[in-house]
């Protein structure tokens, strides 16, 4: 995977693209990154890239021009129309199954606005595709392609070690985590669940799923919809409704 | 607002919110920043901070101590128990509503786990609440607290300009922003709609919130639900609403 990222600020992107999973993955060749500095790509004498919006309101305009010629200057270099994405509010809300999707492409360009806007032609010219990480509403675009590219890079072949992986399957049932605890046995007065320290692995992995069912269920009910319940898990479901209706009575 | 960020990547966070409008405001005073290093505050020799797991598993632990004391170093220099911030896919999905109550809050301390876990005892002695910034799977809390503080230091008063603040506005109806333009008139065939040449202030207003309904109405309809919208709003959603099912007959 080439991630291109087309931005004001190259030096955030390329620090932050070098700590942890990410880092190890470029060292070891699996991903490579490349920050852009739109501002290379102006023509003006001043390197500005914004203007005053057509038909007046606050804030500047992103101009079309430098960030069409950054993208094409990265085309150019592939040889192909590579996919480019915009971050904006405006977008598709990203989630982990477009981070598997989007992880089985060559390279992906990043384009990073600053939400006062950018012209609508750029956007139109490299046939960009709009994602937003969530509701809310941030300086730029930065934050949210490193987020992206961070989720995607875990999903591209290799990237992740066999342990971290399979940790990250508990997600894919569409339920939260369970608990985790390490030693000490007991801090600052409280203890590891005996459960935990029993040694019975069966017991321990039905522990496990129903703190999973139960998080789910009290904090986030909106994913159990699609979540991968067996008929025990259901059935466990079913008590913890149950349990939760008698409380409100 | 007093930002602390207890994190095992300290560089990475004081980089990213250096720059931008975040950084404009920590150099004017309305907002400060502390990364800490977790590893500070381990007893190990050799400043490891995880564990295996009780109970058997792929992936480490983040143990509760160093954490625990991390946090407490806060809440002494600052003499009160400080509000903690989880980022965890557990936790509520953060919204720019959150942003605008945690804005109000005096000084708010961020955690940044790593995705294997954290001690479910450090979260239980700091009283943290847990947010998510997303339904993905990212490598470690460190972007989702950027993203969280760049989010909420956007609405800290003061720190963004009129202008800036003007802009944000527009969100606040819950609809996506129209399609923005600026020089030149024409970039590679590609015209500037005529109406916001025109000159007419009514008439490009009028435009604009149609053109943000229609977004809205096409990339996000889900916010249609709690947008705020005139009677002649919603002719025109009906319109919309009316021309699309024409389409697909």
């Amino acid at each position: 995977m080439k991630f291109f990222c087309l931005t004001l600020f190259p030096e955030m992107i390329e620090m932050c693209m070098n700590t942890s999973i990410v880092g190890r993955a470029i060292k070891n060749d699996l991903i490579s990154m490349e920050a852009i500095n739109i501002r290379d790509y102006t023509l003006d004498k001043h390197r500005r890239v914004d203007d005053y919006p057509y038909g007046g309101g606050a804030g500047m305009v992103m101009q079309a021009e430098p960030i069409y010629k950054a993208y094409e200057s990265v085309c150019e270099r592939l040889d192909k129309r590579a996919k480019l994405i915009y971050l904006s509010p405006q977008g598709k809300v990203f989630d982990q199954n477009d981070a598997k999707e989007l992880a089985k492409l060559d390279e992906i360009v990043f384009l990073c606005g600053h939400y006062e806007g950018v012209d609508e032609r750029a956007l139109e010219l490299t046939n960009a595709e709009c994602y937003s990480i969530g509701d809310y509403v941030l300086t730029g675009g930065e934050l949210p392609a490193l987020v992206m590219m961070d989720a995607i890079a875990r999903m591209v072949d290799g990237v992740l070690t066999n342990n971290e992986s399979a940790d990250f399957e508990s997600f894919e049932d569409n339920l939260l985590e369970y608990p985790q605890y390490t030693r000490p046995v007991e801090y600052e007065g409280l203890r590891v669940p005996d459960m935990l320290l029993s040694g019975h692995h069966k017991n321990i992995e039905e522990w496990r799923r129903k703190e999973s069912i139960k998080r789910t269920y009290l904090n986030r009910p909106d994913l159990l919809e699609n979540a991968n319940l067996s008929k025990k898990d259901l059935i466990y479901l079913e008590q913890l409704k149950q349990e939760s209706s008698e409380l409100d009575d």
